[in-house]
Formats: C-alpha cells, sequence, structure tokens
C-alpha cells in the first residue's frame, strides 16, 4: 500500500509524526489519510494534537507497543504450504518463547525438521500480536498486525514461516479478536472499538454490532486476512470464540470465514479455521450456507477433561464432572459429553447434541495444551501428574481417537517442564490485580494459594522446554501412533457413527476401521476382547495396571 | 399445583408470610418449599429474615408490585380457540389500558364483535406482567406471572381471552424476557437473575448463560408456557429478541419455542411465536431442526420505514435511509432492505439477505404500531402526519403485501387520537430519569424538546381510543382489504417470488396472483399499467395524486 489510512472518525486533527516532523493527515470520512512511511522509516500518530501513539495497524513495533511503529522489509516467501486437509491434521501447540532457549521464530526453526519427521502436519503458534513486556503468552495482545519483536518481528515470522513451509509443514496462529489487553491498548484514543453492552473475563467486548462497528468488524477480518496472506499462515486458531458476542445477522466468525477463504483462494489453498468456541456447540462448524459461520473445526474440553480426570484421578475443578470411563466412551462416539446436560462445574446446563453427520474430526482432540497444563497452580504437564505409562496412555487415546489430535509442545518427547503462566506488565497496579486475580482462580478451583508470581523472569525461564530430557522411547511410541494415524483412512474419516467401544469402570477398547485400541488403568489385569494381530503397545491382549495395546482386527465382544 | 415452590439458592432461610405469620419454608437444593396459601389467601416471601417480599412467580398481586401476592380463583375457559394458521393472520395490537374508556380486560370484551367483524383473526396485547403504577406500556413489568391489576388481573384476563374464543379471534400477547423494569424489581434478592456480561438498552441483561442460569431461563420458558395453558393464549410476541444475548448452544428462543409448542399441543393448537428480532436476520424463523429458534415470524422495521418515509416526506432518524420507491419495492420483492449494506441511521452495516424460501408471510408488516406512533415526541398516527387518503394507501399496502399484516388499534377506523409515551414510576429520581432520558432521545431523532411527561395522567388518558371519532369510510375499506386477502390465497401464501412490482419515482404497482394495487403519490396522475376489473379504491388505472386502485388481473408492462 503506498497510502497510509487510519481510521478516527472523531478525531478533530490526525498528524503522521516522524522523528521531531509532524503532517497532518488529510480527512476522508471516518479515515485520515497521507503518505506510507518509507520501509524502515519509524512513525507514530498524534491525534488532535495528543502525544504520538502507535497506529492501531503497526505492521510492526520494534520498540514495543508504546513506542513508535516501522514499517518492515518482509524476506520472501520462497516454499510452497502443504496441503494438508483437516483429516489429515496433527497439530502441534507451540509458545516461541518456551519452545526453545532462543525463544525466537528463528531460534524454532532448528526443530522444525524433527517434527516434520515425527509427522506433525501443522505447527500452531500461541499469538504472536504485540503484547506488552518481555514475556507473555500472547492473550493480552494490542498489537494485533505487528508481530512481537521479542520474538524476532515481522521479518522473523516470515523466515519462520517460510521454514515449516520448506519443512513440509503447515502453520497455523492462535489470533485473539475477542478482547484487548489491558496495557498499551490506545485502540480507544482512536474509535469506538469496545461494546457498552458486552463484557468478557478478560476485559471489555469489542463493538461489532453498534454504531461504527464496520470498521472495527474490519480490524478483525483484515487482521485475520492478513496472517494468511502476507505472511503465508495456512490457517487460525481463534481464541474464545464463544466470548465474540455479536448480535449481527452476520456473525463476525462468518465474516471472518469468507476474508479467510479468499484471501486463501488467491495462494491456492484452503485455510482451516478452528474455533475455540466452548460452549459444544455444533453451529460453529456449520457451513456458511447451512446458517453456519463455516468454521473447520472446534475445541471442546470435554475429550480432555474426560481423559484427565481418569488418568490424574483429579477431581476438582471442571474434572468433578468426570471421572468415569463412560464418560470418555461418550465424547469417543458422541462428539462431546456435555449435550445440554447440567454440568457441577459451571452449576448450568451445557451445551447440545454434537451432529454427528459433520464428523468427529471437527473436534480438536488434546490430553494437554497451553490452558490446560498452564492453569494451574504450578503449571504440571500430564505426565508429572499420572507417570509415563499414563501419559503414553493418553497419547494413543489422543491420536487413534475421532478428533483431530493437538499436541501441546514436549509432550511428544516426555517432557516434565512446567508450562506456567507468565506475564511482564509495567504498571503496577496492574501487575498487583492479575497476580491476586490468579491467585483467587486458582484457590477457587482448589489449588491453595501457592502460585508463582506471573510477573517473576524465573516463572517465565522454567516454562521453558529443555530437549536434553528427551525420551526416545516416547518419542518412537508418538511416531509410530502417527504413522498409524495417517496411513489408516478409519483413523482419520471422523465417522462416529463407526467407533466402536467397549468399556468397564477402568478399561476401555475402541475399534476405529480394522484397528482396536485398549487400555486398562485398573488394579487388576483385563482382557481386551480381540484377537487381532499385535501393532503397538503390549502385544497381549491381556493388559495389566496402566498399560495399552494396539492391534489390526476387530473387538469380538458379544 | 398443591406446593408452593421458590428459587432462592443463597439463602439461609425463606419464610412463608401470611398476615402477621412466618412460617419457615423447607431447603430442596436450591429451592424452598412448603404448602401453597388457599386461594384467595394474601402471601410473600422473607429471605434471611427480611421485609415480604412478592414471590417472583406471583400469580397475581392485587396490591401492586410491591405488595403480596394472591392465589387468584380463574374463571372457566369456555370456548375453543380459532384455528388460523400464520397465513391467515391479521393481527390487531392493543393497549388494554387505552383500547376503551375503562382501561380493561373485561372493558375490551365488547369491541371484539367488531374486530371478529372486521375480518381480524389475532388481537395482540401488550404486555400485561405486573409493572407499577397505574398506567404504563407494560414493557417495565417485573411480576411477569402476574396480570396487571389495573387492567382486571388473572380472572379479568380469562375472561378476555375467553370472549375472543368466543368471537373466533385467536389472542396473543406481547411479553418481554431481555429486561425488567427498574421499579418493584426484587428478583435480584432471590437468585442471580441478571447477567454481569450482557447489557441491554433498558437495563442489566438477564443471566441466560452463567452459572445457575438454569432457573433463570426456566422461570422464562415457563412463563411463556404458562401464558398458553393457564390462559389460552394462542401465540406470543417476544420484545426486542435480539436483546436475548445468550451464548448457550441452545438458544433461549428456541428453549422457549419447543415449551410453547408442548404447551400448544396439550391444548391441540400450534401456537404462533413471532419476534421482534430487529436485526433483519433470517436465523430467527429457521426451523429448530435447521438451526433455528423455530419462530413462527419476526418483525423487521424496513417495510414500515420505506411506507412511513414516502407517506410522511419525513427523513429524520430511520428515515433517511429510506424514501424511494425502491426502497419499499424491495421491502416487497425481497422482505426487507437492509440486506447487509450500510445503514445511515445505524452508522453500521445492518442484516443479511431474508431467505425467500421461507416466504414473506413469515415477516410481519405494519404500517403503524405502538413503537413507531409513541416513540414520537407527541405519539402521531400516520394519519395525522400524512393525512386521510395517504393513509388508506398505507392500509391497502399492508393487507395486499407479502407480509403478515397487523394493525394498530384504531388505525381501522381512522383513529387520530395519539399514543403518547406514559409511565407511573414512584421514585422521584426514577420519574426524572425516564424524563430526560426520554427527551434526549427523541431530541437526538430530530424531534426538539416538547415532550409531554410520562408521569402525567393527561398523557395516559389522551393516548385512549376514542370511537366517537369512528370513520366508516375508513372502516370499510379495511373490512374490504381484510376480505379480499383472506378470500385470495395467493395473497396469503407470502410467495415473494411471485410478487411483481413495477414503480417510478413516486408511484408503485404491485401484482399477486392476479392482484394488482396501485398508488400514485406524485403531483401528476399516472396510468397504473393493467387492464384488470376494478375491486377497490378507484375504478380507473389512471390515478390521481395519493389515490390508489385495486383491480383483478395482470400487470401489463413491458
Amino acid at each position: 500500500m503506498s497510502e497510509l489510512r487510519v481510521w478516527a472518525p472523531s478525531a478533530k486533527t490526525v498528524e503522521l509524526v516522524r522523528a521531531d516532523e509532524r503532517t497532518p493527515l488529510t480527512r476522508d470520512g471516518e479515515h485520515w489519510t497521507g503518505p506510507r512511511p518509507a520501509v524502515g522509516e519509524d512513525y507514530a500518530l498524534s491525534l488532535d494534537g495528543g502525544p504520538p501513539r502507535p497506529d492501531p495497524r503497526a505492521p510492526w513495533l520494534p520498540a514495543g507497543v508504546h513506542g513508535f511503529a516501522r514499517v518492515p522489509e518482509l524476506p520472501p516467501l520462497t516454499a510452497e504450504a502443504p496441503a494438508y486437509g483437516l483429516d489429515d491434521a496433527i497439530i502441534y501447540e507451540l509458545h516461541i518463547g518456551c519452545f526453545t532457549e532462543a525463544g525466537t521464530f528463528d531460534g524454532a526453526i532448528p526443530e522444525l525438521k524433527r517434527l516434520a519427521e515425527l509427522g506433525i502436519t501443522h505447527v500452531q503458534l500461541m499469538p504472536v500480536g504485540a503484547f506488552p513486556g518481555r514475556w507473555g503468552w500472547g492473550y493480552d495482545g494490542v498489537g494485533l498486525f505487528a508481530p512481537q519483536e521479542a520474538y524476532g518481528g515481522p521479518a522473523g515470522l516470515r523466515r519462520l514461516v517460510d521454514a515449516c513451509h520448506r519443512e513440509g509443514l503447515g502453520v497455523l496462529l492462535d489470533v485473539v479478536y475477542n478482547h484487548l489487553g489491558p496495557e498499551g491498548n490506545y485502540l480507544r484514543d482512536f474509535g469506538p472499538y469496545f461494546s457498552w453492552r458486552h463484557r468478557t473475563p478478560w476485559g471489555e467486548g469489542i463493538n461489532l454490532d453498534e454504531a461504527l462497528s464496520d470498521e472495527v468488524r474490519a480490524f478483525i477480518v483484515d487482521n485475520a486476512a492478513m496472517w494468511i496472506r502476507d505472511y503465508g499462515f495456512d490457517g487460525l486458531r481463534l481464541d474464545a470464540t464463544h466470548a465474540l458476542l455479536d448480535t449481527n445477522a452476520t456473525h463476525i466468525l462468518e465474516a471472518i470465514g469468507e476474508a479467510v477463504a479468499s484471501a486463501g483462494a488467491e495462494r491456492g489453498i484452503s485455510p482451516i479455521l478452528i474455533a475455540e468456541q466452548l460452549t459444544n456447540d455444533p453451529w460453529v462448524v456449520r457451513s456458511r450456507g447451512d446458517g453456519g459461520p463455516g468454521m473447520a473445526a472446534q475445541w471442546s474440553d470435554d475429550f480432555h477433561h474426560a481423559l484427565h480426570a481418569l488418568l490424574s484421578g483429579e477431581s476438582r475443578g471442571p474434572f468433578g464432572d468426570f471421572g468415569e470411563m463412560h464418560h470418555l466412551a461418550r465424547c469417543l462416539t458422541a462428539g462431546w459429553y456435555f449435550d445440554g446436560r447440567h454440568s457441577n462445574h459451571y452449576r448450568r446446563s451445557f451445551g447440545r447434541p454434537y451432529d454427528l453427520a459433520l464428523g468427529g474430526h471437527r473436534i480438536v482432540a488434546y490430553n494437554q495444551n497451553h490452558d490446560q497444563v498452564g492453569n494451574r497452580a504450578v503449571g504440571e504437564r500430564l505426565i508429572s501428574l499420572c507417570g509415563p505409562e499414563r501419559a503414553r496412555i493418553a497419547a494413543a487415546m489422543t491420536l487413534l481417537g475421532p478428533g483431530t489430535p493437538m499436541l501441546f509442545m514436549g509432550e511428544e518427547y516426555g517432557a516434565t517442564t512446567p508450562f506456567q503462566f507468565f506475564a511482564d506488565f509495567a504498571d503496577e497496579g496492574l501487575r498487583g490485580d492479575v497476580e491476586r486475580g490468579r491467585r483467587r482462580e486458582l484457590k477457587e478451583q482448589g489449588f491453595g494459594e501457592a502460585v508463582p508470581s506471573p510477573h517473576d523472569e524465573q516463572t517465565y525461564l522454567r516454562s521453558k522446554l529443555d530437549r536434553r530430557e528427551a525420551d526416545p522411547e516416547t518419542e518412537a511410541l508418538y511416531r509410530d501412533l502417527i504413522a498409524l494415524r495417517r496411513r489408516t483412512p478409519a483413523l482419520r474419516d471422523g465417522d462416529l457413527t463407526a467407533v466402536r467401544v467397549e468399556h468397564g469402570p477402568r478399561w476401555l477398547a475402541m475399534q476405529r476401521g480394522d484397528v482396536v485400541f485398549g487400555f486398562n488403568l485398573g488394579p487388576e489385569p483385563v482382557t481386551i476382547p480381540t484377537d487381532g494381530v499385535p501393532l503397538l503397545g503390549d502385544p497381549s491382549p491381556e493388559l495389566g495396571t496402566d498399560r495399552f495395546g494396539v492391534w489390526r482386527g476387530a473387538l469380538s465382544s458379544g
């Protein structure tokens, strides 16, 4: 674009600030325009003669979220994206800061080959839109168009995406449109970005459906399309879409879906959109022609909670709603457990029946993720709670089940490093609020009060992966499970009506196509009812405590 | 019911208060139970030893919204409801207080014969749930289960419904579930009825989707079902459904739809549910099996605004988006005008295309209603703004168009009495807020500041109909138009794809089936392109200024 264009409907003047020079922009309706700063040049905007503020659509914030913006020079995208569909997908969620010691986009590149060889199809980056401070999960982003400078900024991100494609990996990005972070958010100076009628647990809701909301919607829709078009991403994971409160006849998710599809079409790809819609509502994956917003897949925590409660024995918080084998069995055959029934945890009825015809692969399945690990007092991974044998059962269940599997970085080699909640806000009051809020919330969930400070650098450093603890046996198991899934169509088709499950209180056996998977968590051995040929795990269907097996054959119950 | 059952999840004690006697209720989970007071006995509830409060589900509030409740004895329903479907419907909206001088349910009964003879199929009562004060529109109700005492209470309402049925009229009730009135609202003492995250223009949103919301939803759903089951209503008009903010996988409208359908099934009827969903979103009339909540019909203001702007020449507020003949033509062939395009009034894009296959009769068409008349500074009806000739054109357009017609009480005989905004709050602060808020809002819409006080009894009395001004010619026209619609299937089928429209800047002609309707608002005569046989209005297709005609035949354009 050769033109700088800023939306500031109520401003009397808008100036482009460069070094000590201020140049007035020209009003064009609700917008203000002027010549675009040159590549490499620092600029900011001044509204009504006020202090310099970052452009809400700043493409680069080299001095952080409070500083001047700069127009980046982007390295070329040289490699073509692999053509994976949702039914091929094995997603790998990672946090750039914690994935490697360097904690940067470039630092991640040497690890990609390993992931590709493991059979991963898509890397999914936790949010990279500019957020305040030196470390953070990324969900408090405020510079949504500017890749975080501490990670390596725009150029680094392009290099990472290109490197992923070179390794045959697709790349998804986690994006947050339901709120903005509390620090460095100058958007409200520019226009009515926020809603008077919608609130979220993380701050004011976004103005998606009131006066002047067209430009707010465009801000989001353009951002989504930008990642696909300008950065080469192959899809997006949309954070907390249930908090995108929108009374428009066209929901913002549908508008995002259309824009992303057309940005993808220009590249000859069909980007994958995944909604973190934690309401167990099949609507979100209904197609756009059929009354839905057309997301490819959605999250549901039920599979995780069912599996976690069985393996860890935990019953606090949401796990109190689970803990019996039939909960897990239900997720495998019905998509999710909460289909409208009452949840003690939520203290209300939750969800509605999943539409089986949509296919189980439209629900993302994970046995841990950044939230489930990180939103614990000290961020323990599943393996630290239930030991390596049960963690392997979790891996097999996730990778052989009907949902689209997503791994959380490190689980594939038995990492035991925690993933803790870290942030780096500057404002003292906000730091205190965040720490107190977190402590209160975790206490309510039964974790007690010993919570590491999110603002302590050690909390961040402790959360980094340490490849030195890699367990080759675990890695081999993940590789074998993924390979089995990828070469077996019946494991990838998501056909929930074809899933057969038998279970007792402490064991479960599942057949999909000609693959049988069984595990035993009970103190006594059980015999999985199959005479299939051993493929993985224990060869004999008589399984001891915390053992599992995978066979080619059929369940022989009757 | 032989048991009194009160939801008060946080209370330590709940007592039944009768005269000076207090009897503790027994805790049953989140509820409290005890013997139901006898018919005719006054009772209240005391939470944690506090002052007597009305039961949120009080069936009768003879002493008003702050007073004791009473169990009513209901007169029998003796007559069967007529079996009108939506495609038969000619709805007549009325306000009990203003419909007759008596201003009561019983007072309305003698008027019913006249409405039935006119061809009305459904009387639609503005809200009757108990609201504070001696007069009010009813949208600030707080005793949702108790018919307003000033109107005649539960017994009076049953007599009115029964009388309607006896006259062959169906009865619909306007119900308000998106907020509660600001005075006499004791619900928050009982439980978390209100939402921390949803706000409406009229107060806090309802807790439809947070902890303990099941009972709040049941409160609404049971209320909707009660009107059908216990009072014999044949359907409901749901106020401002776009403000029923609900993130549940099952939207409250769908839950209401199910409950009302099953209450109707017990009576052998299919109740009609009409949503005031002012977002131009076809979703609301999609069936429950097809991803929608299954409302029978919805409101859209576009037809009204298009017609009103043409007839009145007004361009303030929403009318600035309309005023040309193609706006009206679009409503007749496409259901509504705003299909996603930008509205200057709303300052945003609005709506999405209507799904023509749903049928135009699923959109309610009115040339005035309580809001469009009453939300003007001095509440003028259309006839007072554009004169009787144009008001007749409005009547013909409404009654012959594809939408389901709804009349506003009095228009059928040319009433010129205003319908002004009136309320009777006791709290001085609230009275001031309401008056100031109303003055500000009307001023913003270009009405100036001369607004009668809503709290002045004269404002209420001025708004009553006065049958002495009945114009027989107007009444005859309405009777003829309704009769024509009712005997002509093509006028009732709502088939939008079959509507043919021709128009110039100031004239329009529409053909539906073999009926042609044309009108001319321009200063010069125009000839409607038809050689049909005259049915109503001017016999010759050459129409002078503000004239219309209806012919049996076809449009001969080309």
